[in-house]
């Protein structure tokens, strides 16, 4: 497997810091990002008491500049005002964009941005200079958080670069998720929206974590 | 188990004949319409020679009229003026509403309708004297028509009536799939377009029916 070098703007929330902790923990470099510097060193620290996990900290630019492959977890409200304060240094890299457009108080109810998709939004910001892919939107943050649960929440990630979906294809199932290639960026509008759906269902049914999966294709794929 | 009368309009195409076909089996009463009388009759007289199932069969209108439950299964692009064809006969019946936006050709990329959802639109054009919900769009009619195969997608049910959709979650279970309710109808919107994802990925994975499972929900809900 192929470490990489990864940096998550926005690597405080629960989202981000779920996923920096299961990419340390499959022996990525990851580097938190914060608009506060404290918040990151702080949460980096947590990280090394609490599960013995080594990463870096610094500002969100920092996070950028460090890495290879930069995983974007802000709320949707701030995804480009984010964006834009580090459109520069994100020129040559890959972004996983993990945004999901929900604008409350209606969270269980779709309510698709202008453009559809919110990281169709983040490529028209970033240029063609920047590799975009969309991943991670309905993964449980309370599961990726604890170490030892399974995931069973399949991964869809959408992109128009297929050698850049490739790879979080596989970055993906290096933290042992199973991960699928879903098509073009603007696919993502379905993924983004389902989120919604999740929420739905989860306060139908009681649960707190539902998640899809991708029925009729087999797992060595 | 409740038995109903099930009208299915453009019943003769895949998708709809497919849904008759389990419906008829689970002991359902299907009126298959067509907006070809020949073609419906044609299509019951299949079932009838093939698998032992007794049909119904008429216009779309016919279909209507002779149902408290309508399933719609027609190509988006004449999805509202079928509607519009039958808009009078539906009235105070409980309309599900299977149209997916597909726009070909390019059918494996999402590409939202003006209000982000088809069933939207028929809600809209249909006022508030019919109950609207959304089903069926991701299940495979090639496994439907199929009936000893499994059928390993879920179906969500998105609709702003409850009692509506909880009437189609019981329907759906009756053909022996899982069913979910999805929240309100705009809801309907990441469903739809989740069939250009799943295209998407019978082509990267050379399948011919991906599907989705919602997990974390538990089965006996």
């Amino acid at each position: 497997m192929q470490h990489h070098k990864i940096g998550i703007i926005g690597g405080t929330g629960k989202e981000g810091a779920g996923l920096a902790a299961r990419m340390s923990f499959a022996g990525h470099h990851v580097t938190i990002g914060s608009r506060v510097l404290e918040k990151a060193q702080r949460c980096a620290q947590e990280f090394m008491t609490l599960n013995r996990l080594k990463m870096a900290a610094g500002s969100n630019r920092d996070a950028v500049l460090a890495s290879d492959i930069v995983i974007l977890t802000v709320p949707f409200n701030s995804q480009l005002a984010t964006l834009e304060s580090v459109k520069f240094e994100l020129q040559g890299k890959l972004l996983v964009d993990a945004t999901v457009p929900l604008m409350p108080p209606k969270v269980s109810q779709v309510q698709l941005p202008k453009e559809g998709s919110a990281v169709v939004m983040a490529q028209k910001l970033l240029g063609n200079g920047v590799r975009v892919v969309s991943a991670f939107q309905n993964v449980s943050a309370h599961y990726l958080r604890d170490l030892s649960h399974p995931i069973d929440c399949d991964v869809i990630v959408c992109g128009n670069d297929e050698t850049a979906c490739d790879t979080i294809i596989e970055l993906a199932r290096s933290i042992r998720v199973r991960a699928f290639y879903g098509g073009a960026l603007c696919n993502s509008a379905a993924i983004e929206a389902l989120t919604s759906v999740l929420i739905a269902i989860n306060r139908r049914y009681k649960v707190f974590a539902s998640g899809i999966q991708i029925s009729g294709v087999p797992s060595s794929t």
